[in-house]
């Protein structure tokens, strides 16, 4: 199976709905209908040097793939779960208004999903922001440390003028890791377990990506709690104004320097490039960027254009990604979104192999 | 000994004042003295399935009972300590205007209560809010792990439109146990020691209870972090507006979906039931919910009226208990309320055989 | 080598400039130029009773000497490493408008300043508020358990009115150790150590200090999350206005009554002294209090004029130290302020013998 070649391509736009009204909510003209395929699959990613994770993977990938539509859309997700476990997806921050069977949650809206089975989520996009899509299943095992999370972004109908200042989007999710259970399916993420690797978008530096930049620019980070630890962004260099907490705008947004980004929490900072240089963007728990004794963990750096070579520097030369957090699949409009570079080696189960 | 038969009964109203000045500070008419008894016991809990813990209870249980005055009483607190450790009582959010003697701080405020004896706390409700009382005596024992804390709700003498709104109270203490030291007074709370067991109102889930609510109806969720982890409290299907820190109004209240209430702190949001369905409400620290690889935690679950039954819904079927999160006990006008569901099996003990 | 002798004294005022321009950004008159030296001694600190730590020590103290300037002053510090480890500086919450390579990232900005190396910062304050300086070179030690961080001033050239209504500043920097650590560099600070005493400037109670206070006075707590772990800072007794957040401004200000300081954040809260009595402000995670099953951790008290003296007082009869908390250094003006009670004691090292 080769996941590059479905991904967002089984995106389909339905064409334009004039009015959705769900009880005494409603949208004006221009929702679309959307329809996206999702599987679940068993697959090895790389997530620092000497550490492989096996992982629970939505079309093959971590983080999942973005999921982009606009408010009042209406949304239908196919998911087939090609695992040897079960799971569920739960859409977190959509309200799912109306429609409370598709919340995701086993034993509550809906029997889990068995290894081998299908399920069809249909909900409207009832609220704009950086929401996101995990699994609701055994979560300290499938969502701690197995990797099943993605973004789902959701456009306000009516962006504000901060909003609309943003030139770029830049989707960091952090998470943790228990390299004990890395290989075993159905293990970890107990109470008394220790996470040792830490990551953004699954990638501990220096796996991870620099963002290069343009004095000019404006940049919307929507950071993402994923795992199961506190994670306290630190950017170097710049004013970040915290402008939206869980999607929501802020009331009255404030500058911060260091952002304590918790599980299940996703804090939106909106930062002005306006100091070239080379500036590193970083989790202040220390322990996270701890990897053997080596600095790793979740890191990136603003690599403003013109600046260096210098070769003392940690990534001179680096191969780039520009899409690493998501900023490139965030400027194709709406859809579903594969990003190649997340894409993890297929195993050989007995399930997968019915296939 | 019953404590059924004693809890709120003892609170004694003894009047209207006309005035109450202490210092600069002083309040209109209609103030009332109140007057209340506490025991501190031996008694054993019922946390979770297969896991009974010894706690120190107030008036016999785990909460402790309501308190649930308005701003300008004035209180007084009789509390005997029938247990074999010494303890004294915080009244956490009280300021203690002209009565610092009563702040209940060991070697500060004033010596322990040992063992048989007796100590009366008397202040002002200088504060409104979610506050609640809690023993400052070996905390990482006797709160992080011995239960001993309970709600105390104070009414504000103006509250505002938004405060108006709320049509019911539901009350949340979140905490943390650690299971190899469950029998054993004296011992737990050290750095390395593991919690493995997250609560809500001393229950993990599926001891838990539902909220069963109605369409219209306006919750106010008063959250406490009583223990000694973060707890990222996660509501499905409703915009949460986090209108309350500590018991205090927030200057611009915000909306948020996940929220981080660490050890000691409060969270008040405020939330529309306008979404009929069955939508979980949940602690998002994935550890937290796991109790030996079955779900488990700080879980509750809003039942909408007119919603299911579902044979295989997690709480099909379930008795009922309305009190769980104080929400009877808090429509029942000022005073100190038990709770006959938290209530443990009486220890015999030497200290406890001479009463 | 007398640390006693130099802190503070080599700091220069080198005259008044009329406007400093760096890119777009400029300030009006008055900016002055400062220049300091800090060293990197290897020295010994006694944190709690009986435990010890071996440090990296800025200026032979931990904390590190208090820097005070002033926004838009033009700062140059002379770095010398006097230790057998690698290190460099960052000034966290310094933007390094137009001075990145000032940055103090090891393989960023700049190669790491190897031991008997020196290297020099030149920065202008271009962020008035709560900074610090710490050092950025395996974090997980030198930050998290060798005290490698001191606080960084920077008064505003316009302050608010409730800035200027403050009559004291109190600055509390908390951290974790990890005393299996505590005499070995190069060791600590993975994934799964134990941090086991906790602390506030470096000392546990009983060995931290009260704060001694009038009615009338309007304190300033700027609390600093310095270690590797989050401290939930409790103040008892009185309203606490979180002003600032990591040195900004909030731009709606609220009350709390217990701050979750984590790691890397500062958190400022501005408070009338207006309840004569004792009140203790602590640390509210329970087990950060635990030291041994003795009462420790980041514990202060408020010890109002004419309360007391109360023989059963944990703290009766102490030897005060008024500038524990940086209260008298801050009324120094600008500059860079030695705290003689913070100095440590110097190790006989190969590297130090050489000096």
């Amino acid at each position: 199976m080769d996941f590059r070649s479905h991904g967002g391509s089984r995106a389909r736009l339905l064409g334009c709905v004039a009015t959705i009204a769900l009880g005494s909510w409603a949208f004006a003209a221009h929702a679309e209908k959307r329809e996206f395929n999702l599987t679940i699959d068993e697959v090895t990613i790389n997530v620092a040097p000497g550490f492989n994770a096996n992982v629970f993977a939505f079309n093959g990938q971590v983080p999942g793939p973005l999921i982009h539509v606009r408010e009042g859309d209406d949304v239908t997700v196919h998911v087939t779960n090609n695992t040897t476990l079960p799971h569920t997806i739960h859409w977190h921050g959509v309200n799912q208004t109306g429609t409370w069977m598709s919340d995701g949650v086993p034993l509550v809206t809906q029997k889990q999903v068995e290894p081998g089975s299908e399920f069809t989520y249909h909900w409207t996009a009832d609220r704009p922001g950086s929401l996101w899509y995990h699994c609701h299943v055994n979560v300290w095992e499938h969502v701690a440390i197995r990797g099943m999370w993605g973004p789902l972004i959701v456009d306000p109908k009516n962006p504000s003028a901060l909003e609309k200042s943003v030139t770029r989007d830049v989707i960091m999710m952090m998470n943790t890791w228990e390299s004990p259970f890395g290989p075993t399916y159905g293990k970890g993420g107990s109470p008394g377990d220790v996470a040792d690797y830490f990551s953004v978008n699954a990638k501990s530096f220096p796996l991870s990506q620099p963002i290069r930049v343009k004095k000019g620019e404006v940049l919307r980070f929507r950071m993402y709690g994923a795992g199961d630890e506190v994670h306290e962004m630190h950017l170097h260099g710049h004013d970040q104004l915290f402008s939206h907490k869980d999607g929501y705008a802020m009331a009255s947004p404030y500058y911060v320097d260091t952002v304590p980004v918790g599980p299940g929490e996703r804090y939106d900072t909106i930062v002005q490039m306006n100091n070239p240089g080379r500036f590193i963007f970083h989790d202040h728990v220390d322990r996270h960027l701890n990897m053997g004794g080596m600095l790793g963990g979740p890191i990136t750096v603003l690599e403003y254009e013109g600046v260096g070579p210098d070769n003392w520097y940690a990534w001179n030369g680096k191969a780039y990604d520009p899409d690493f957090f998501y900023s490139e699949s965030m400027k194709k409009g709406y859809g579903m979104f594969t990003n190649v570079s997340f894409i993890g080696t297929a195993q050989k189960s007995e399930r997968r192999a019915r296939q």
